[in-house]
């Protein structure tokens, strides 16, 4: 449904406002239950994982390489506007060409996740970026899914979704309710956890991978800590092992999203086994 | 040598204007010959490594935190400011408050760097963050210095530096001149080239590293290429072997920085030996 938009103020493009602004966005989306997908590669992946659109913001020259999406979905607006009128209303170029609003879904359950085998948890990583890279690598290295605590950033904010380039579809994820009672209830529903803090009882990453296949321990999650502080002494505590990753050259850190990618890759089935699926 | 400035237009502070403004900033201060520190702790680093500060903006808060720093410094301007003003002339506001402008100083030359074991050898990474975050790890993970391709992100931009906490200070780096006889620079330097590539003929990571251990290699470059297209041909082509991270669950690729620090690991000497000295 084509319907040419001219005024930078018309409310029909009232989900597409001010979007690098962070504070305005979070309320914005969260009220209205939507999010914003960014790309036609993005736009499509979003759809295809099953996120019905609310409506499409698109300049001229994206029009035909969307038209199958556009024509499976005729009954949603298809706003059509110019390059500067999309940077009015968004606030920025849009390099992409192609924006897309839908509806924002919470798919999966903590139940849902508790039953996989090979989770990440994050505790209160409040970057997008961050978030949105270490889901694309938890994905990417054969981890089947991600649980966030509520101070987590979201995984559906833009800036995530880019970065994670639309694993944050795919990949199961939901937020725990509990933040104290988390690492207890893993362990419950029977997963080794495995706290990636630079911590003076911590063992190799390697260590901890050899340690993990003696056991023949199937169910694991590796507890990732926030940007700065790192992972919280409780959980730490409470986990079964403490893993770091050997630092060289004076260098305290890698970054949490670096951080995650190793140990996803040491600790899950690339690092010492062929992937026999794809 | 402590300078109150009130006017945002005083040319005193010229080096730190606009900020933001990457075009702006890669004429400017290649033409300075500068570049700007932004934190105490990643200006302490500066320093420490041996980059003579040209001047200092702090705001009030600021001055006690590198009271040490500025003793040590004191016939270098100390432009104190307040934090309104300081968002006036850099464009943003300065979360960490104390701003270095530093003498841009090439530290390693091409050479010095093929006398090393380790390399990471960046072929046009664009992006300052994944520079950063790139050099970060590498240094990090126990490899010895980078070599980047001209067209490469500059190291010692304000957001290179950010992200790599300061590592592109200690790390050495050099540019290449010859992007086309690079590889085979390297091969004549005794370096076993590691091209991290999705190709078909790619070997898993595990591989490739069982593959150098059994050489008993001690010179290893891995080859990393650009955020989207990936390496180019030819040095794919050229390197001694092709390596790839087995990916899962449909997911096509890690993001740069994701995949160095993957690739730092499994085939540094955290992967599989314990590090014998920090």
């Amino acid at each position: 449904m084509l319907i040419e938009i001219t005024d930078p103020a018309d409310p029909r493009l009232d989900d597409y406002i001010r979007l690098r602004d962070v504070n305005l966005r979070k309320h914005l989306e969260s009220e209205r239950g939507l999010f914003i997908a960014e790309g036609e590669k993005v736009i499509r992946r979003a759809i295809e994982a099953g996120y019905p659109p609310r409506s499409f913001l698109l300049a001229e020259r994206w029009l035909s390489s969307l038209s199958d999406v556009l024509a499976d979905h005729d009954q949603i607006p298809v706003y059509r506007v110019t390059e500067e009128l999309a940077e009015q209303v968004t606030g920025f170029h849009v390099h992409r060409g192609a924006l897309a609003s839908l509806h924002r879904q919470q798919r999966h359950t903590v139940d849902d996740l508790l039953a996989l085998d090979r989770l990440v948890v994050a505790e209160d990583i409040v970057d997008h970026t961050n978030v949105g890279a270490i889901l694309r690598s938890a994905a990417g290295l054969g981890w089947q899914g991600a649980l966030l605590t509520q101070r987590s950033a979201d995984p559906l904010y833009r800036r995530s979704i880019k970065v994670s380039m639309g694993s944050v579809f795919s990949l199961p994820w939901a937020r725990l309710e509990d933040w104290g009672g988390a690492v207890g209830m893993l362990h419950e529903h029977g997963f080794r956890t495995v706290a990636l803090a630079l911590a003076n009882d911590a063992v190799d990453l390697d260590q901890a991978r050899r340690l993990l296949q003696s056991d023949q321990q199937t169910k694991i999650a590796i507890l990732l800590g926030t940007e700065g502080a790192g992972l919280s002494r409780r959980w730490i505590d409470q986990s079964s092992l403490v893993a770091k990753i050997p630092m060289y050259a004076g260098i305290d850190s890698l970054n949490v999203a670096a951080a995650t990618a190793v140990a996803c890759y040491a600790l899950g089935p690339s690092g010492h086994d062929r992937p026999t699926s794809a």
